[in-house]
């Protein structure tokens, strides 16, 4: 007997996981342009006709790949601050870490993403503002009823911008270790934060 | 008698140079897309011919504009501050009104070549990158030779990036003052420059 719709659902949902687990490490280290879907099917062992039946096509699959690393990255930096801690310098420091350990881990598609070819893709520009928004947000919380609110927003989506743009300089010269950088990051982040209140 | 060949040179250069006055003023306020080469035929007083003559099309146009305004930007913040003089808080004030009084003349372009359709064309992007470069050397030498040298690198590199975030939120939400948004940015950059060191 054929397996229920639902099994069948279920089977085709964790298969797609698989395959976008799959994009977001082969394109971590390459860029959209240097990998075929030949090279995707091959890698994950399935005919081209196949990966077709769970992505239309390249792009729509790199999309997804996108959309799903962007939910790692903000899923692996949620540190649970209570909200009103953003002082907490503690965890700031590890929601730091962990997110330079994504961008060193993902080198090539941060830079991709942030200043190459995709730049300019609506959707996938879609998905880094929606990154930058939920991680805005959640420095918002953290930070509670503090000050106006408008000044606060505004240092804090700087701070975003500081935090890519130093990322980026990171990996272009690599003159800094992994854990000075996240340093300087928290003290920018402490001394941004009382400089805007 | 026709002109001679120095002073026809000199006319086409001064006649290239308004044509770029032009295309700054036209593509600051609308982008790359919502411009016609008609169009600026048109505000030129010129044939289209005419204008193939100085530029050879509209990309060309739009990246020697872009190029002009990026020049214009350093010029008009250049505020000469003495090397070693980072910490002069009026001069960089000064520097900061310049920038965001450029940003605001400049309020459509400005997001469009960071965040928009032209973000990927790697020509615009370099100019966008040399930018980002010559401010970098401007305040490296304004800071001197203080702290270690890849650390204030990454700091200032950052301040770029919060600069421009930052930017973007206020002309995004207009809920702070000019004013307001400078200090910030004073702010900003004494706490991130004094952190970083």
């Amino acid at each position: 007997m054929a397996s229920s719709p639902k099994r069948s659902r279920l089977r085709v949902d964790e298969r797609r996981r698989q395959l976008l687990e799959l994009a977001t490490k082969l394109f971590a280290e390459r860029t959209y342009d240097e990998i075929s879907v030949d090279e995707i099917a091959q890698a994950a062992g399935i005919s081209k006709g196949l990966l077709y039946h769970y992505f239309p096509g390249k792009r729509a699959f790199y999309v997804a790949a996108v959309r799903h690393a962007a939910r790692q990255l903000l899923d692996e930096t949620d540190v649970e601050m209570a909200p009103g801690s953003l002082p907490d310098v503690g965890a700031m420091r590890r929601g730091i870490e962990r997110y330079l350990a994504f961008v060193e881990r993902s080198s090539t598609a941060y830079a991709f993403l942030l200043r190459g070819g995709m730049a300019a893709d609506a959707e996938v520009q879609g998905i880094v503002e929606e990154t930058r928004q939920a991680f805005l947000e959640r420095m918002m919380a953290e930070a509670g009823a503090v000050g106006d609110p408008a000044r606060l927003r505004t240092a804090l989506r700087g701070y975003i911008g500081f935090v890519e743009a130093a990322s980026l300089d990171w990996l272009e010269h690599r003159d800094l270790s992994r854990d000075e950088l996240a340093e300087l990051m928290v003290n920018a982040c402490v001394s941004l934060v009382s400089s805007a209140l």
